[in-house]
């Protein structure tokens, strides 16, 4: 029974789930800023757009400070994972660690700090955060949680039964890695193009008259990737961008905003993973490494 | 025996040429805006730099304004070069055009408008232009002139011979060819990797730990692209980039300059000749492509 939810990083991801989950658990929000915290403990945590309420949490930057946890949500940025390992190193050693970083690779980034199980998990929520105790709520799209090595399953159905309680989308699965892979393909060609370009995710990624025939043969080249890697995939990563890109309104993928805003991108976990991958299943990912060398560049372009 | 000038576009090349020129011949220039014509009218073009001098030129924005010149020399953008045709459509029609466009297709442009002999040039000089009448001249490097279709070449020695005592570093060659491909393979790698990634042409572009394994990459593609068009190099593009970046001083390539202003840039006349010369000669360039499609993704983005 999870009675008590930390949530590690509370931007726009860890807030929503943060928000939600104070509904129907105990939930304490684990923040970098000291005046993060205090505001979060002062005001609570607004959630507006799709559901409308204002959760209360318990929020420190110490994990000392904060009641041990049943599960621990681990919201940060790829970028924020090693030092948030960090900080959970020794702590709540009786809890279940879930990720929900985009790409591959965070879960052993965890497991080199600790012997929780852990739970991996991929989302596709998206919100906007208005201020440190808001956050608007944009597409309820699903999470889908699998277990990590020799995690039970009925654990992640566990998870999984308290995040539909929070009236959030989700989905239990015994085997993550088909929806990750999935989601690998899909953000390193998507975010990738995005962010050199300078474009959001819009129409001009599925028209084969703009930059359509190259993201098919990006998506192409990953899933020969996910092929020699042994993982069928779940969603046909060409299919996603379609339907995306049909919805409407453009999306402006995280990376674009890091590249606009001059921050480090989750590069490394996202197209270095897709790439390493390739490299080890000794298959060409020519396109792909061409995406992942551009993007260091542009990242080394910020100085 | 060359007499007279039309300088056309006095942008940083056109103005470089101008100012040399007036100094052994009566250079008049051709501009766009009435203003600017009205200064260099009065107060000539100041060269500084490499040279120092002013030259008195005759400006003016529309071509029957000027005294006919033996030698035409284009020297606006490639994006400005249907309209610069189209204003020397019915002028001049005993004088020599030359090109100085990046790329490919300059020629053909100017040939539909007129049957003036053509001569085609690539230049690699380089310089800041600090207002409409002051042109700073940077790298005082080489500009290659060959003849085109069949204009004489004893035409080509002349011109060379003109600029040279104009001080300028000329190189005629019987067939331009083998030189502009190297620059075009040279230009359509370096200016789309800096384009996309921001970076300038720096030591980056040749560090295999970084951009160099990419940047070779796509200039082997080039290469491929030249062998199958029937073209033998001049120069290894990627002996040029290794030189460029060992020069010190890293060169802002005006693909870069133009994204970052949000300007239209030369994507057309540089990537979308090489791809299209791909297509045309039946060869496979994907990385090339690539790039074509990023940048001109880049430009759809500026709305």
């Amino acid at each position: 029974m999870i009675e008590r939810v930390c949530v590690v990083g509370a931007g726009v991801i860890g807030s929503l789930f943060a928000g939600h989950l104070a509904r129907v658990a105990n939930v304490s929000c684990l923040v970098r800023r000291e005046d993060h915290a205090r505001a979060l403990n002062e005001t609570g945590l607004r959630v507006s757009g799709r559901h409308e309420f204002v959760g209360r949490v318990a929020a420190a930057t110490d994990p000392g400070e904060l009641e041990e946890p049943d599960l621990v949500l681990v919201c940060t940025k790829a970028t924020g994972l090693e030092d948030a390992a960090g900080a959970l190193a020794g702590h709540f050693p009786r809890a279940t660690v879930m990720t929900t970083q985009n790409g591959l690779g965070a879960e052993e980034i965890l497991r080199a700090r600790g012997e929780w199980p852990i739970v991996s998990a991929v989302t596709f929520m998206s919100g906007t955060k208005h201020s440190d105790t808001h956050v608007e709520y944009i597409l309820d799209t699903e999470t889908w949680l699998g277990p990590y090595e020799d995690t039970p399953y009925n654990r992640v159905e566990e998870i999984a039964g308290l995040l539909a309680r929070a009236e959030l989308e989700v989905q239990a699965l015994p085997d993550l890695r088909p929806a990750q892979w999935s989601k690998l393909i899909f953000n390193a060609t998507v975010n990738g193009v995005a962010a050199l370009t300078g474009l959001p995710h819009d129409v001009h990624f599925a028209d084969p008259e703009h930059l359509g025939g190259l993201v098919e043969e990006l998506m192409t080249e990953g899933k020969r990737v996910a092929g020699a890697a042994g993982v069928e995939l779940r969603d046909d990563p060409w299919e996603m961008n379609v339907l995306a890109t049909q919805r409407g309104s453009a999306h402006f993928p995280s990376m674009l905003e890091d590249v606009e805003a001059g921050r480090p991108t989750e590069v490394e976990l996202i197209n270095g993973a897709l790439v390493r991958a390739a490299e080890r299943a000794e298959v060409d990912a020519p396109l792909q490494s061409a995406l992942y060398a551009m993007i260091r560049g542009r990242e080394a372009s910020y100085s």
